[in-house]
């Protein structure tokens, strides 16, 4: 049995690490096109902000702790065709040669790829004149060479979802004055404006500018006169045309899946022209899976969709090994989880919003409330804002937005919520849950059960929620001991 | 309809709460035996300690928000009978007049009462020789009147459970030389000793001087000649006297129910003698409820139990006013979820552990393992401990521990386990829940998920353990990411 992996990121490493957990006879490779398998993509804004002292620190695991797992790792190597009849591979190994590697189960794991946005100059600019985007350890080290550079100051980011606030974060730290530029109304579009607008002024506090409502049309190098290497043009949500000034360029607005490997071996697309497959990590070419940020993602309350994430790239990859080897294991689907920390602020979503539950068929209400995270009388206590999502027909729990400081928990806390809609429970059992309580930690109902119960009151209070009618003496609020 | 809720602590409160949320047309009396409803019992080592400036702090509510619900507050009111025929409560007011309340509805919230170990010389000394129990808002000023006394710098605590070790910090942090006194083999005995030993190192870290598997005998008054005014005399494991001279004594060896007031009713009493009640919180009485520390509490895994806490009292307490309101509503159970600070470490531990799942007929495996909070490449990462417990036939979860530093979300990673465990969810199945990720706060596999992953691991690793012939594939490790 020989399982190839192509990618080593976190959905091929995953899927060789358990094929070679699973049957130690099993032969596997994996197909690396770069020379860092097995690196943290999710850690390199930490890295370029100088608190990572090392990219080698950046591995999840070394070149020999892979190794030592028995698995075969063919860096540098490009994977360019799959004879999906014949059952082969075939790989530009970095000497140039081309070969034909046989398989008997392939693992599709060849990820994303960065969104270049329409702007005006940005195919014609790159990192040697200071613009760049931001996915790959070679990206990564493009850029702080620029970085690197004498009088590089000014930074100009384009976007601030996840990625695009670490590096706010990150240049700042770095001690660079960076302007921060998104297209939609608010910063964080992922949660709530109501919780992106805390986001936003955040990096405000800590001397990043932001724009928001604000299109960037062009990118081009100042005349030589100019007041930096770059320009930035933009138009504001008045119609206004801006320009910034810049050093240097960040543009990160999203990915999108890597499939031209597999659409060209005739693999079918699905959502968002990602690799279609079943919750066996199936796709629809014998033998051949796929996992992580190239393929579709099946979602356990909006069904398949496309949602790229490192945590859920650990899952696939090790359900699509087990199915390689012959077990029979469903992915179980992901909640959307997804936390960030933006300088002093943590953010956290898991489930849907209001307009995502709707989207689908859910009758969801939305009630935003806050609580401390642990009794006031403690010190150093910080309210935490919350936004719970439940159906207004059967109460059922579909999402919690979470925004609070670093240290007020807000990680674990969403992961309460996750761990409760894995388990479509209702808003009304939050507060059933034995969860823990000492006063310099919590309180004796946990914020998240406060907001439960804030959720409750309010649906009480709108005579049209269904649940009120079904279940009257659920919704009400509780003491908060 | 008037209800009346005997306590104001806890259970009492949240029954009063819950009972003028559910009807405003709800009488509702709360008795409360001192002058201090609604403080809050577990910030009692805070105040002390000096970190809550002021003891009114330590209120959940005011007396002017509890009395803003429209409930009646009675306080230094202490009901001395209950005639059940007649649905009256007999009540002595401050002023020595001897009051009838007639009720239609009941609920008992008495508590407990600490438990006085059989030590010479504890039922002849008190406050005024500096000799202390710690229970009630009238007991921490004793103590801290002891405290302010000129010359007192050392203390012995007898007793290392969860109050112990909170009055353990609290008297250090206060300034006080402390020595911690416990019968047992290592401190806090309600997690593993593996744990306990941790808790053990962290407090002599913070020059608390621990003595365990030593038997206090005798505490007496020092001769006028002796080295302080108190001398507590005990026995240690290898049978030899040891003497400590102290200050002031601390003896927090645990509580008892507070049933006095209902067992002359006529009110059943069971596990612990606690007062006997089904998951409505209703007692063999007839409209007479009881909740919190001096009732019996259901248990997930255990049925019938006693384990006061103040979680479960909120939870009780609300529940017997639903009942009592006409409503039919279960205490969905306790899960013994608990948490403490000390020092820097936190400790945390929901379920069952191996014995205790042994001894109601599950067939555990327990399996010791270490991840660290976050990835180690991010500044101000720390480990982790964790002892998973699991039922070895059908993986299901049944407890979890853990111990780790101040600041890696341990209260709320206990959570995860908890909400787990109250939806029945096997040990496998952990690692399928969609938790947070960025590389500050967490890894892609949670700590709680590699911890689950490591039971696997070591069940698969032993031939005896049925899950592994019934699913031989899931009792593997994975990539940690």
């Amino acid at each position: 049995m020989h399982l190839i992996a192509i990618g080593g990121s976190d959905a091929g490493i995953s899927a060789a690490l358990r094929a070679r957990e699973l049957d130690p006879r099993t032969d596997v490779t994996v197909v690396v096109a770069d020379a860092y398998p097995n690196f943290s993509i999710c850690g390199i804004p930490y890295y370029v902000s100088g608190e990572v002292t090392h990219w080698r620190n950046l591995a999840h695991r070394t070149y020999a702790d892979l190794e030592a797992t028995g698995m075969q790792l063919r860096v540098d190597a490009l994977a360019t065709h799959i004879n999906v009849d014949a059952r082969t591979l075939v790989v530009n190994a970095p000497d140039g040669q081309e070969e034909e590697l046989r398989y008997d189960a392939l693992v599709i794991g060849t990820g994303a790829v960065p969104v270049r946005p329409p702007i005006a100059g940005l195919s014609e600019l790159g990192p040697d004149d200071g613009v760049h985007l931001l996915h790959s350890m070679d990206d990564t080290f493009a850029l702080t060479e620029t970085l690197d550079r004498p009088g590089i100051e000014r930074a100009v980011i384009v976007g601030a979802g996840y990625i695009g606030l670490e590096m706010a974060e990150g240049l700042t730290t770095r001690g660079l004055q960076v302007t921060q530029i998104e297209q939609l109304p608010d910063v964080l579009p992922t949660v709530d404006p109501e919780l992106g607008a805390l986001v936003h002024a955040e990096l405000e506090r800590h001397g990043v500018t932001v724009a928001c409502g604000t299109r960037v049309n062009a990118i081009e190098r100042a005349a030589s006169n100019g007041e930096g290497p770059l320009v930035v043009h933009a138009t504001d949500p008045g119609g206004a045309e801006l320009t910034y000034p810049a050093d240097v360029v960040l543009v990160v607005v999203g990915v999108r899946p890597d499939t031209e490997l597999a659409a060209s071996a005739g693999a079918e697309l699905g959502f968002k022209d990602a690799i279609q497959v079943d919750r066996r990590m199936r796709t629809n070419l014998p033998n051949v899976y796929a996992a992580g940020d190239c393929a579709v993602t099946h979602h356990q309350l909006l069904g398949t969709t496309y949602l790229p994430l490192g945590t859920t790239a650990h899952k696939q990859g090790r359900v699509a090994a087990e199915n390689a080897l012959g077990r029979e294991r469903e992915f179980a689907g992901s909640l959307g989880t997804q936390v960030v920390k933006v300088f002093d602020l943590v953010i956290a979503r898991t489930g849907l919003r209001d307009h995502e539950a709707q989207a689908v068929g859910f009758l969801p209400l939305t009630v935003a409330s806050q609580a401390d995270d642990h009794k006031a009388y403690y010190p150093g206590s910080h309210p935490i804002q919350m936004r719970y999502t439940a159906d207004q027909q059967d109460g059922r729990l579909l999402g919690l937005q979470l925004v609070g400081r670093l240290g007020s928990e807000i990680a674990k806390r969403v992961d309460i919520a996750a761990t409760a809609i894995h388990n479509v429970m209702t808003i009304a059992e939050i507060s059933d849950v034995d969860l823990s309580y000492t006063p310099p930690l919590g309180s004796p109902w946990d914020t998240v059960q406060m907001g439960a119960q804030a959720w409750e009151k309010a649906a009480r209070d709108i005579p049209s929620v269904g649940i009120t009618r079904h279940e009257p003496l659920a919704a009400q609020p509780s003491p908060q001991g």
